[in-house]
This record gives structure tokens, C-alpha cells and sequence, in this order.
């Protein structure tokens, strides 16, 4: 996947900004802001601030003002990660081929260093706000992505995986898990970019249904890859769903129809795109990497 | 505790104002918002949602524009208990003499819970600076919250505590802890109620240093009440910090000079409050209420 040079560069900084936010935001202790960036710089593929930065460009934002909301965004996927990696959730103990967060630092550390992520996340997105007066767009933007993360979004995914778990479930619930389990926040790394770069409403819908499926997608492929992926590729064990007795869209379906249905997306998202007023070159690049992708 | 009529017509609407936030905030997943209200609504004294109110009502502030700091102050208060009790950290089964989140939840429902009162506590101040067209006064009391609860904080207090743990420390390493895992909320629901009401910057400051100090008497009190407390006043179990292994004040310089520090403290609160530009009656009445309280 190849970004944009300017978003590239931002990237490419990430893990120096994250250390950087992290000793002049906070006088965190050693040890906390140890396991903090431990599971910040683990690798990961840097998708929703991508996501953000690229959307934000197309529409014109200037990218320096907005670089809080892509860390941010990155923050809370990394701390929904650490809390979803812990025994008494998916007991995973390889994620990104690195021990997880509770494997090195402890349970408690671990839980400790995702609520510190999460709050941080506010706290770098607040003062973007605060730098530009309370700009309408940039409390926005921030009002998209804490809605995306919370109760009606994410967290609520993940409740719903959990009650489900064990049980035998259709694809409506099964879309309703991805939706807001991994859609909320892919949707909300979007829509927080086109509202910092001043989108029209009519884009801000359009790119609203394609975060959907954006979310739903990129879930397919993860079911996929769960079956069919190289573990050392992956950089985490493989049959994870199997072993938990989740349900999966291969379960529910097979592995050829939901092939299909990730090309159907594609093809869907696709179109959507190419009804938006920007460039979206970069944007089906994208979709394309995340469609084919083998990590 | 005798609080203001006005704030505390608030503080008895609280638990019906949980119950609502939670049903227009969040399309939570109905399992999901009662675990979130289970804690929320097993009682508590209310401190910080009080401390806000009522120091924001001295200086003259609207009260109904600062209901969601208060809310939040108590969310944010909530959660942070939510994670403390769990078997991986303090290992409480009672709470307010109540089961606690994770024994009626299960430890994955009771994480969750936790963080989605964290989001949700950053979700309604920002709707309320959003009301507030991002007023100055508004993004600042956010501010002082999201710092006083996140990693230059509470939680680095908290993490200073599981750190220390088993070790014999100093009472500036006690003091250090204890400041930053009881004291920065207190004080960010003091400053926080002033920066509403529009208090001067000398004030402010002079808050800042009684909230630290409020901090330190709470947790003396509260070491104070493990040792020599009726657990069934208390609605949890008493020697916990004993059981723990846990280095307390009356451990590092008996119960009589514990005592003792709890008198000074309140008296040197009360001298400062003295010097503030605003009616402290009732803020006397409460510093009173938390040096001799028996709950």
C-alpha cells in the first residue's frame, strides 16, 4: 500500500511523535509510559490514522493541525487491543509477533496502560481543539471518533461478541459484531478526516456507508486469514477462531463465498468512491490493499 | 453533609440523570449500560460531583450548564473503581456493601464497563463544550478532568501503588501515590467547578493547593477507617490493606499521629479557604464532613 509522500512522512514519524507525546503530555511513570509505547510500536499497520490523514489531504486540511487525531485514533485501536488480548477476554499471547501487553507487564499493568491510551487519546485531541479556539470541525471531528469508541461503537461490539460467544449466530448479528466492533472506528478514522477538511455533507454520508463497509471487509479478510493465513506472515497464531469456537463468516458461509463477498465490497466501495468530489486514487489503493491483503 | 439546596436537588436527580444520559448517549447493548448503572448506582458519597457543583455555584455559574463535569467527575471515579477491584489488581468482592462489578459480571464485562464509563465521561463534556460553542471557560474544565484522570494522574498514582507494592516507602513516596490516585480527581473536581464559575487565577491556585491537601486527608481518613472502621458503616471489609501487605500512613506513624495529621490538614484547608473571594461555608461543612467521617 503506498501512501501519499506527505502522509507518508507523518507515518514515518509516528513512533518518534508517540514519544514524544508521551513525555511532554504526560510525566508518566517510567514503567507506564514503558508499556503504553510497548504496545504502540509493536508494528501494526497504521490504518486509521492513514485512513484519516489521507481523507483529511484529498480534502485539503492542512495535515499538521490534524496529526493529534491520527495518533489518537491509533491510541484507542492500541488500547482496545491490549484490553481485548487479556486472559479473561481472547487469552491471545502473540499479537503482532510480540508478546502481548499482559504477558510482559502484567495483567494489571496491562489494563492500566490501555485506560491511560484511551485517556490520552482525549486528552491529544482536546488540545487540538483548544489550539484552534474550539473550532467547530475539530470538536467535531473529536465528537465523531469518542462516539465511535464508546458505548455505542466499539465497546459495544465487543460486549456483543462476548454475549454471543458459544452461540450459533446469523449474519445480521454477525455484521452487527463487525459493525461496531471494528467498523465504528474504521468509519470514525473517515469521517473525522473529512470533517477536519471541511467535506459536504452529501461526501460525509457517502463516506460514511463506506466505512461500513470498509469495516465489514476488512473483517471478512480477517476471518479469512484466521483459516487460511501464514502465522509468521501474520505475526499472530492462526485457527484462534476455531480454538474459541467464534463464529466467522467462512463458518457461516464457506470460504469461497465470503472470497466473493470481500471482491462484492470492493466493487461496491468502489463505486461509492468514485461519486465523492475529491482524488480518490489513494483511497482505492487502499480498499485494494486491505481486500488482498496476507498480514 | 449538608450540601446547597440548589446543588443538592442536582445531586438527589443523579442516579435518574445516569439512567437517562445512558439511554440518549449510547444504543448501548442493554447488558452492557447495566453494568455501566450497577456501578454507577450503588451508592457512593457523591464527593466529586458535589466538590464541582458546589465550588461552580459559589462563584456564580449556571449549575445546569455544569451537570456533565459533575456526571462525568463521577463516571470517571466509577470506572477507576470498576478496575481497581478486579482480582488482577486489589481483588475486592465487596463495594459499598454491594458484590463487585466483576463477581456480578464476570471480569471481561466489568474491564468493558470500565471503559466505556471513561469514553462515555469524555463524551458528555464534549457535548457540553459543543452546547457551549467551545467556550474557553468549558474546554478548560475538560482539560483539567481528562489530565487529572489519565497518566500524569490518577492512574499514575495507581500504577505508583501496584509498584510499590510489598515495599517498605517513605511518606513522600506514600504522599506521592496517594496525590495521585485519590488527589488529582479531587482537585480536577474543585478547579474544575471554579474554571466554570469563572474564578480569578489567584483563587484558582489557591484551590489547586486545598484540593491537594483534601486528597491527602481523604486517604488519611480512609487508612484511618481500614484499621479502626465498622465495616458494616462502611459497606466493605476493613484490615484490607493489612490482608494486602500495604504500606499506609498509621503503619508508617501510628494511629494517634494519623490522627493527629488529619486535624492539621483540615485546619490549614480551612486558613486558606478564608483567603478566597467567595461565601466557603459549605465547603468548610465538607471538609469537616471528610476529616470525621465514620463511612
Amino acid at each position: 500500500m503506498k501512501t501519499s509522500e506527505q502522509v507518508n512522512q507523518i507515518i514515518m514519524t509516528i513512533e518518534q511523535s508517540f514519544k514524544e507525546i508521551m513525555s511532554v503530555q504526560t510525566d508518566a511513570d517510567r514503567l507506564l509510559s514503558d508499556a503504553m509505547l510497548y504496545s504502540l510500536n509493536a508494528g501494526g499497520k497504521r490504518i486509521r490514522p492513514i485512513l484519516c490523514l489521507e481523507v483529511a489531504h484529498a480534502y485539503g486540511a492542512d495535515l499538521e493541525t490534524i496529526k493529534p487525531f491520527a495518533f489518537a485514533l491509533e491510541m484507542i485501536h492500541t488500547y482496545s487491543l491490549i484490553h481485548d488480548d487479556l486472559p479473561c477476554m481472547d487469552d491471545d499471547d502473540l499479537r503482532r509477533g510480540k508478546p502481548t501487553s499482559h504477558v510482559v507487564y502484567g495483567e494489571d499493568l496491562a489494563i492500566l496502560a490501555g485506560d491511560a491510551l484511551l485517556n490520552l487519546s482525549a486528552e491529544v485531541m482536546l488540545e487540538a481543539v483548544m489550539h484552534q479556539n474550539g473550532d467547530v470541525k475539530f470538536l467535531r471531528a473529536m465528537h465523531e471518533i469518542l462516539k465511535a469508541s464508546g458505548a455505542s461503537g466499539m465497546i459495544l461490539g465487543q460486549v456483543a461478541d462476548i454475549k454471543y460467544h458459544d452461540q450459533v449466530i446469523n449474519i445480521e448479528k454477525l455484521n452487527f459484531i463487525n459493525a461496531n466492533k471494528t467498523g465504528k472506528l474504521l468509519t470514525a478514522s473517515i469521517v473525522s478526516g473529512a470533517l477536519l477538511g471541511g467535506a459536504s455533507v452529501a461526501d460525509l454520508e457517502k463516506l460514511r456507508k463506506i466505512g461500513y463497509q470498509v469495516g465489514l471487509l476488512f473483517q471478512l479478510v480477517d476471518d479469512v486469514l484466521d483459516v487460511i493465513g501464514n502465522p509468521q506472515k501474520l505475526g499472530k497464531r492462526t485457527q484462534i477462531d476455531e480454538k474459541n469456537n467464534k463464529m466467522t463468516y467462512p463458518k457461516l458461509m464457506g470460504i469461497e463465498t465470503t472470497q466473493a463477498c470481500i471482491r462484492q465490497y470492493r466493487d461496491e466501495i468502489f463505486e461509492t468512491l468514485d461519486t465523492l468530489s475529491i482524488d480518490v486514487k489513494f483511497l482505492k489503493a487502499l480498499v485494494d490493499f486491505l481486500a488482498t491483503r496476507d498480514f
